[in-house]
């Protein structure tokens, strides 16, 4: 059930990266294999540096990227070949973008892949990563390729004096993508870090939300909080659904929140919430925030305000078969988590953009679908709406470097709360189970909860 | 209340168009303005060339443009001091963006630009159109400067020369932007009509929508057809909200709408609808129809499925809130006209990027919003809430080359239906008034209606 807005791609994209070594095409690869995988369309990296380690010993040295070196040029050849070869499973295995994750640095190279392509039906997009400031490239080896399997028993200073060489070899037979002798050729080119982009015969609906999605990524550090607000008075009672005012556990949480990120003291805090009585009210005493009506709880429709036994009892065909596919089933006249995420889809794109860290109050089901994009949760229908977001706990996310899945550490504030946590098939839990704060990680403001207000 | 998903942009963009005569500047900055506008950013265009005719009289030959005329191009400086006077005064006015449409060609003029807008605090973003396909230039002229003023009693042949004389003489002295040379300048290119573009130091979330959004013009000529639903029984009943079924006038418009498009015979065109059972219902004859969740009509919230005059009596407040501010104003838990025009934005993206037409199958309030875009309603507050947008009538909007507000013709199909416009203030209409189908205008399929079905 793929659809990009409503329709599903009949075609199969294969995404070319293009770049020397440590110009980040790992980090855009990943970047948007998450996002597009977030957005329900089936996407997979298939990365030609871990088909050369597969296949051969882990000790490959520069040398073996030499372009007068034949052997190693046939082996890269044969690794290209072989990843072709794969992606066409993936194609027919369900998979609809491929990310050939490569230097791609000859013309040579990607009019071979823009060949194979053609004669599978599949159509091609390139993205370039060009990046000629020194600082940058040294900084790159030193955060990412000391890891390197061939780099495990060598010291740092030769390590990067490898890679350097490396990066030269790749330099010697370079060619970048140019719009004039690449006429009709898509691709973008994202220069300096997104600086700069050039974008050349942009065609499918697909292609162009790749490049607004590259166009919003940056790298710059920084943390992303995500929480629920503070437990309501619906919480309470489990209903779903409703506009209800926090309950005295919520406010306690809203001023422990706050009094948090006093203590935190980030100077470009920024805060959004949604347009609901309870997030509004858990921001309350924050400066400057932002609320956004996209960021509202999953519509319930017709079972708002209603226990989930009294949904079971009104709708039990809905039920039923909610149970059986939480993710796509609609609520009566409300939302599915399907539809959640597309209606968050621009949320997504401006947290990418922002600087400077960022605190998100939402709601249950919103944070489950910001969750599974920063933790790159896999099989969307299975797990993104089972994970479990406890009241009253801060989710500090935090990008690495490397683009791969955040780290997410929990932080319990200490406050306490009913658990709203349903679990999947027969192992309920009553939804009004007063549930006790779990141990506080180490953190600045690690204090233990009192007992419930109410 | 102008908000930038959900933030007030506390700064000031003067957006400077670049590029020789004939370019599509005009088409660019009116197409932007009218976007920005619709979300709510007040914008407004500067036409340097306007400003030249207002000033002297409309017979200035190519000679005006002489750079080795001194006249003229001092004449040309003293325009552009008047354009930014006036900016300021539209910024002290509520503006929130100014488009400077000028030719903006040299790069001391553009420094004059910048150096006025740091003097006063506003940020400066180039918009550059390049185009050197003689073919697409001298149709340009045929289509687009020819009804000049200064062109009023010249032959087309003469006129067509004097013009493509001024481009040379901008084209001696112009220096496109160039990401070596104005590294620092916050620009795009667009080259060739959308198919290569040149992104330079974009900064601004502001920026970022306004880069979006030219990636996804196009000039290429279509028609978008917008229709509400057939009539429902909720229509019928004078209820607002709900997701009812069609009534059988409902239904028999569905019918007479396929009819109609069979007899059109559009090749490639495309059909969306909402997720709401009455526009599955009237494109259920469709082929390959696309169903955005986006499209649903405007939330009213706990105002389902009443009447008005149950809406004035449940929530008395809301509705004397309502009469004064329609636009802004939210249902209680659901929806307000502003909402939903963040809620569509998507969708005009989507439908400025299809090629070939469109039939839009939707409802009153997302129609009135569409309908205010593409006529570029002024004054959103005042005006689009009301717009009539009768049932079971098409209507056909036609961009015009020159980007400007669309021609709109209304095309009923003639199945009988009720009114459900409810007229501002006093003159109030009852909601289930049976509605004469009004006369059809010339049309391939102008039958006559029977009398209501039901
Ligand atoms: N657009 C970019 N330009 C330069 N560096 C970037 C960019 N995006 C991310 N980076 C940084 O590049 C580093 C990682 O490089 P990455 O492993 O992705 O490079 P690579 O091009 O895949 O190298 P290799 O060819 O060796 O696989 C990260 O530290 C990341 O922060
Ligand atoms: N990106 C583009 N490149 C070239 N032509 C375009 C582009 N966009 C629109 N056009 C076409 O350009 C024509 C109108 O030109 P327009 O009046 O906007 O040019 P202009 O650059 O403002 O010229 P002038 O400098 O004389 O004001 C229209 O017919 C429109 O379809
Ligand atoms: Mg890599
Ligand atoms: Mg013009």
């Amino acid at each position: 059930d793929v659809r990009l807005f409503g329709m599903k791609p009949s075609f199969k994209l294969v995404v070319g990266m293009v770049g020397l070594p440590a110009r980040g095409k790992s980090y855009i690869a990943r970047k948007i294999c998450y996002y597009l995988n977030w957005i329900n369309i089936k996407t997979k990296v298939f990365n030609l540096g871990e088909y050369r380690r597969q296949g051969r010993r882990a000790s490959e040295m520069a040398d073996f990227f030499d372009p007068s070196n034949n052997t190693g040029a046939q082996h890269r050849q044969e690794l290209a070949e072989q990843a072709v070869y794969d992606i066409e499973s993936w194609f027919e295995d369900s998979g609809t973008v491929a990310i050939l994750d490569a230097t791609n640095s000859t013309r040579a190279r990607r009019q071979f892949l823009m060949n194979r392509c053609g004669q599978n039906g599949w159509k091609i997009f390139f993205i370039e990563s060009i990046c000629d400031d020194p600082e940058i490239i040294k900084n790159n080896i030193l955060q990412a390729k000391l890891g390197l399997p061939e780099y495990q028993s060598m010291d740092t200073t030769a390590a990067v004096g490898d890679f350097q060489k490396r990066i030269d070899f790749y330099r010697s037979k370079y060619e970048p993508l140019d719009a004039n002798q690449d006429r009709d050729v898509g691709f973008i080119q994202v220069v300096d870090l997104g600086n700069h982009f050039v974008v050349n015969h942009p065609k499918s609906p697909l292609e162009f939300r790749i490049i607004t999605f590259i166009m919003n990524v940056q790298v710059a550090p920084r943390v992303i909080y995500l929480t629920r607000h503070g437990e309501s008075n619906h919480n309470r009672m489990g209903l779903i659904g409703g506009d209800a005012d926090l309950s005295p556990n919520g406010a306690q949480y809203a001023e422990k929140l706050h009094a948090y990120f006093d203590t935190l003291n980030l100077p470009n805090l920024q805060v959004w919430c949604s347009s609901m009585r309870r997030t509004r009210q858990t921001t309350a005493k924050f400066k400057n925030v932002r609320s956004f009506k996209a960021l509202d709880e999953l519509d319930v429709g017709e079972c708002d305000s209603m226990t989930y036994e009294q949904t079971q009892e009104k709708f039990p065909m809905f039920f039923a078969e909610r149970e059986r596919d939480k993710y796509m089933t609609r609520y009566p006249r409300g939302e599915s988590y399907y539809d959640l995420v597309q209606r968050i889809e621009p949320c997504i794109l401006e947290m990418e953009r922002v600087r400077g860290d960022l605190l998100v109050v939402c709601h249950q089901a919103v944070a489950r679908c910001f969750l599974a994009y920063f933790k790159n949760v896999d099989n969307l229908a299975d797990s993104l709406p089972y994970q479990e977001i406890p009241l009253h706990t801060l989710m500090k996310i935090s990008p690495t470097p490397a683009g791969g899945k955040c780290c997410v550490e929990e932080i319990p504030l200490g406050i306490a709360c009913v658990s709203t946590h349903r679990a999947r098939s027969t192992e309920r839990m009553p939804l009004n189970t007063p549930r006790k704060p779990s141990t506080p990680v180490p953190s600045p403001l690690a204090t233990l909860s009192g007992p419930p207000t109410a």
